[in-house]
């Protein structure tokens, strides 16, 4: 059996188990995790060395290896997340629906674990933490396969988890680490109907595409997020500017950060060099329409290519929109369904565009840079959806449940 | 550009204006569709009268032209159903959760329209305006792919509906269907992605599994049922005898239909063979186990391909079992995730069922052949979804909805 079935197997056994679990039992063990790896942090480390040394000897550039590199302070904000993860209320046994038929039957819907979980992903290891704590937390068994840089840190962590595990009443086999990296382990994870529930992917747009294109298990898709913030001829400088400056480079790298910055004519003549000059002193390269270069110097023309690009780096694109509707029709084509945000006074546009994007967040005078699950006050997230089944936008816990019918009754028969 | 294409932007093009409109716009639109039913009902008859020449040509069973043959009364009873959806409350624009954070931030969680649903169905015409009816109701366009069995109907019934939303609110395009009757049609719709939001099988298990398998869109999996009743020792005769005979006979050919009955040895002792004299005197064929035919006569024995088998017809597995223990690893390992029953005066075991069965409704004390919206007090339903993701169980209105984060900021930016 290949290590992939072999360990999904393993995970699917434990489900009976973790369906009987209190909230408190799964609490105890997710602190138990926590306070292991607090306790094996130097192991964690050195671990993490070899992950650094291989991606120093294989090139890696340096922002991935600042990204995967684990030290005390990192370990202990790991352990500090699944001490948060405890804190939140266990959605799983909630009664979202209480019906009384005529007939007497007395029908129950009840939240319950999603099952088998699978997690695709790759660099950071501190995903491994999060994912498990996320998915243990709500019942689920989880099936971690994380990328080949990280694979020296992420085996330790889950051997450190799991022997934390092993003292607490969630089944060491609810957490299985593939270790096989090589893509061939993704592509069976994706086929594997009747062992996995479903698979989230996280990372970037290609690993994504790759989930969505092949998998025949239920995908929940995350990420790609080309974001879009619109000011419209009535916003305000002082409202605009700061929303832009922060859409734009607050974090660059992240998914709800903004790629394209739609300005209706009004606000381009009066203010459009204010807010050029305020993105360049960030160091933002601006690329443009043609009638954004009347106002400002640009350092190239935006081309299609580049509206529908998810930069994730100090580049933006602007284009000048004579109206609401130009602006609407430039989101609908370029969208990718994440965030969006107008900035005006006018509250009959901001109801229309609120109404009509379709996106996961729709802001008005806000910077998109807030959708996220702790921003939403859910204490923790799984990922952001960007797809409309399940769960849409970020996921707290109740994203990583499915439901179940529960019908009390007396012996009744359909006539 | 193919025409699964070219009718799926089309209906892609109505979603801003569906998007806009109210429940009243939308009932309004659905009354028309039922009227025009009756009005052209000699019209509609006529090319069902094609479908069916077409079918006994090809020697179609008896029992199929049945189902796809249209007379009045069934075209009354079709436009009845589209009333009962006017009926129904809308479920588009519900605020699910109001967040209201530390920085001021408002957040709304709204439902909204999933998009455009493809649904892909077999012979019977009536899905043709109930998924109309129900996709139309929650704002969202339809893609319809149904069988060639049915083509002239279905072709007749979608110009008549999308005549009567021409003199509506509801754009008529938001109304498709698919005339290809290939199965290339259905593989084109699968892979989508773009343009349709998801994709809802209606029909046997190998239309499913097809959708299932190659599906890049979003799937709801819906309907194969190899539901199980189990007799606890503690079940009494008058009570197990009737839902057992009601899970089986009252409708066989459905996915909540009993396939195999498990029956604890005590009971079998003391009641097997009066259960399995009802069972014969409704004309049911009884495969069993070996400690089964101990106690009754078999037509033959049951094996492990019976026992994965939806049967759909008046056949039943029964399978002796020393404890619920043993009934419960045997619904693990045949199960679909349907229905399932436990008939017991042990409270305690009935809880045991009811927690660690893994299916979309568990009942004590009942037939399983509730598993049905109009049964659940829903009004309506789009098909019984056997997955977990999105929705699972019957399907109402809700489930043909998405959810949107509305944010109403005052300038806020991330910190």
């Amino acid at each position: 059996m290949s290590e992939v079935r072999e360990k999904s197997s393993l995970a699917k056994g434990t489900l009976v188990t973790l369906n009987r679990l209190t909230a408190a039992e799964k609490n105890d063990a997710l602190m138990k995790m926590a306070d292991a790896l607090i306790e094996e942090q130097h192991s964690i480390i050195a671990a993490n060395q070899e992950d650094l040394e291989r991606g120093r000897a294989n090139g890696t550039s340096s922002s991935l290896l600042d990204r995967l590199a684990l030290n005390e302070s990192r370990i202990a904000g790991m352990a500090e997340g699944l001490r948060q993860i405890v804190e939140l209320p266990d959605p799983i046994g909630d009664e979202l629906e209480h019906i009384e038929r005529p007939n007497g039957l007395k029908i129950e819907k009840i939240r319950v674990p999603l099952g088998v979980i699978g997690i695709i992903y790759e660099a950071r290891p501190n995903v491994t933490v999060d994912a498990a704590g996320l998915c243990l937390k709500t019942g689920n068994a989880v099936v971690l396969r994380g990328g080949s840089s990280a694979i020296s840190s992420n085996k330790r962590i889950v051997e450190v988890l799991q022997q934390a595990l092993a003292n607490s009443a969630i089944p060491a086999a609810a957490l299985q680490l593939i270790e096989d990296t090589n893509r061939a382990s993704v592509d069976e994870m994706l086929k594997l109907n009747g062992l996995l529930d479903v698979v989230i992917p996280r990372g970037g747009a290609s690993l994504i595409q790759n989930v969505v294109q092949n998998a025949t298990v239920p995908v929940i898709e995350t990420g790609a997020g080309i974001c879009h913030t619109y000011l419209d001829a009535t916003a305000k400088l002082d409202m605009a500017a700061p929303i832009v400056i922060n859409a734009k480079v607050q974090r660059p790298s992240v998914c709800n950060s903004m790629e394209t910055l739609l300005v209706h004519e009004d606000f381009a003549g009066a203010h459009l060099t204010s807010i050029a000059e305020q993105l360049r002193s960030n160091n933002v390269e601006l690329r443009g329409c043609e009638r954004t270069a009347r106002y400002i110097q640009l350092d190239q023309n935006a081309t299609e290519q580049d509206y529908a690009t998810e930069y994730n780096d100090y580049i933006l694109n602007i284009k000048v929109v004579n109206d609401l509707d130009e602006a609407l029709e430039h989101i609908r084509q370029f969208g990718t369904m994440h965030s969006e945000c107008i900035v005006t006074e006018n509250a009959a546009h901001a109801e229309r565009f609120l109404q009509e994007v379709d996106a996961a967040a729709v802001y008005h005078n806000a910077s998109t840079r807030f959708t996220d699950g702790n921003e939403f006050g859910f204490g923790a997230e799984i990922g952001i959806s960007t797809q409309k089944l399940h769960a849409r936008g970020p996921m707290g816990l109740p994203a990583l449940t499915s439901t179940k019918y529960r019908i009390y009754g007396t012996g009744q028969i359909r006539q």
